[in-house]
């Protein structure tokens, strides 16, 4: 059987791989990206599954709009709003999970060797998508407050057609971009007219300081699109997500997904609409915030007191993952293995990156998943295998 | 903004226009291929889902592996070796609908310019998927027994890279193929190593003689690709269909789905598993079929009533639509738009077919959707539309 070209662009992500061996229920993971399961809003939404089908199930089981369901869109448009992302349903999009709108956008913009602007590093899963698709990759620094401008600024004389951002509590990193960064970056792709593509799924999930104004909002342009889920917000299982752009994009991509899986699966719409018809977003995701801090704040401290000092990190004021720095005289594909062989799993920074960096290594945690106490288990765990490892190297002399 | 070169190949389709028209309830539509809504089974599946969501919740609301669950890929396996179709549980992927099941296959399999063989004519939904990858396509015409197997073989001296095939009750035409052209149609495939994709999408709908072998059975070959969907035997709205093929073809595929749409919806997934689990899939399809044929027998008599001699048919054996020919002498896009003025929809033929017959015209009209009384009651106003052109047709003489 002979496969398409783009074909060995696909690689199997180690990522991917550890979301598979978390099923076993013993392992301790910081590895995926998984929300915590215990919030998920169980009775309410067995029992919202239940009244949707038996109230609405001849129209909520069938075919259904390509665009999504226009009551879902219509709040959607309401939820951006009220973050000053000013945008009417017609301009939204319901996809099958965030990485459906991503896919979406390289079919409606990518041909081999477009050139795309990302962070370095950054989301494994819209990489894995823009390789696929064959684009040709520049990527831009970031630093504790977003994108390094002035690097910004000289892959731009490359003239990439989109950029690709993710200004909340990057994935993996977990920054948030500073306000005059968001400025600075909003401006600077506007004047050279590139497409900015803004996916924020970690926005809502902010445990200190203030919700910043979207790059969408400072992009004085029209060439935009954002990205939003209700993956971290309600539950990830019934893969509901928005694309939010101008209404003659969402036609188009709306064609695109026609062809690509005729309509997002329209229970999981119609359950996602009443949750929030019923009102229950805002205090559910009040909740969600207090518990992921209490877990951010329970692997900051076992960091501090279990990590030897040669680790760097900062303590992220949102998201699901903190981002740990290694000197790269630390062979963490090894502090990995050691891990593994205690139970414990996290993933390494090199997937993320498009440039590796040629000083450091990195690990990424996650901290929303497991329960505090295994959070405290797992990071002494990974803590004692860094010491060994550290000590191992300074007794065996290395013979360059 | 500069969109991809593929987009050139992507129109809007007809069918979907009409889709958005259809729910408009007063209008009699033939249109779509939707399945009788009064048939869910909206009882069973709202506490299926209350139950699912109540018992496995945290498993069945969380993100999931993306090949798919683990015990309805089993299930599926079950049912595929029940039809003869020997395969084991890795070697099925869950998809998005059928149509991600297409949209997959494209991107594993198409390059631009890959040259791709299918019947003429084909489904829409495919054929919008292969053009949007840029697949060279040549067709082979089809009789009331399948592809005409001389055709075939000329069209394979093309070095088709893959076929597409839909042998049971073929969407638009209707027509089951015969046993012998199954054989004929799997060898000539096989024998030049030509890929073969089998989408059975309405097998189960069958009102009179038995089911007829797979084609993935007669195939002596190891290229082959089974499709099939709950959309049309449970309901459409939960989005859950599959994809049969060797293990590393469904490895393949689902690291690409990876990058698609991370896995399908896994809480339809649970409550389709659940529905066979309790063995109610059979009785269902069961009382599907007692009905279809109802209306499909309802359909014959209005047209044998209602449609003037020059409209010619067979009646079908299962699946969901009438094929109707027509003369290209009488102006079906007229007759469509009479029609539509008068609040009955159907849909062109000439969406379907790669290469458009010179003499005739085709309508297809699906009888699933609409019960008994608007089935005559839209028949007769399109056989009266009909007599309505052909009077005037002679009235007014043609110039040439």
């Amino acid at each position: 059987m002979e496969y398409a070209c783009r074909m060995k662009f696909l690689k199997s992500s180690s990522i991917r791989q550890m979301l598979k061996m978390a099923v076993d229920r013993e392992l301790i993971s910081f590895a995926g990206g998984l929300p915590d399961a215990s919030l998920f809003p169980i009775q309410i939404l067995a029992e919202l599954a239940g009244k949707v089908i038996e109230e609405h199930g001849r129209v909520a089981l069938q075919y259904a709009p390509t665009e999504g369901l226009l009551a879902l869109r219509e709040k959607v448009a309401s939820l951006l709003k009220a973050k000053g992302i000013e945008v009417e349903a017609e301009e939204i999009l319901i996809t099958q999970g965030s990485q459906q709108g991503i896919d979406l956008l390289c079919k409606l913009l990518l041909n081999s060797g477009t050139a795309l602007l990302t962070e370095n590093p950054s989301y494994l899963g819209a990489l894995q998508s823009f390789r696929f698709f064959e684009a040709d990759l520049f990527s831009v620094a970031v630093d504790g407050n977003g994108m390094i401008v002035e690097d910004l600024l000289d892959v731009l004389d490359k003239r990439p057609a989109l950029a690709y951002l993710m200004p909340n509590f990057q994935n993996p990193t977990g920054i948030q971009y500073s306000l005059d960064r968001r400025r600075a970056t909003a401006e600077a792709l506007a004047t050279r007219g590139v497409l900015m593509i803004e996916d924020d799924p970690y926005g809502e999930l902010i445990y200190e300081g203030s919700p910043l104004p979207s790059i969408w909002s400072l992009y004085p342009g029209e060439c935009k699109v954002h990205l939003g889920t209700f993956s971290k917000t309600i539950v990830p299982g019934l893969r509901i997500a928005y694309l939010a752009s101008d209404a003659e994009v969402i036609h188009r991509l709306a064609l695109i997904k026609q062809a690509t899986d005729l309509h997002t699966n329209n229970l999981g719409q119609w359950i996602v609409n009443s949750f929030i018809e019923e009102g229950l977003l805002g205090d559910h995701i009040e909740k969600i915030r207090r518990t992921y801090k209490g877990k951010r704040d329970a692997m900051a401290e076992a960091i501090r007191r279990h990590f030897p000092p040669i680790a760097r990190y900062e303590v992220p004021k949102g998201g699901m993952f903190f981002w740990v720095r290694i000197p790269a005289s630390l062979d963490v594909v090894r502090l990995l293995e050691a891990c593994l062989g205690r139970g414990v799993a996290f993933v390494l920074g090199s997937d993320f990156f498009i440039q590796q960096p040629l000083e450091d290594s990195y690990i990424r945690l996650n901290f929303t998943s497991m329960n505090e106490e295994k959070i405290v288990q797992g990071i002494s765990v990974i803590g004692e295998e860094m010491a060994r490892l550290i000590q191992r190297r300074e007794e065996v002399p290395v013979i360059r």
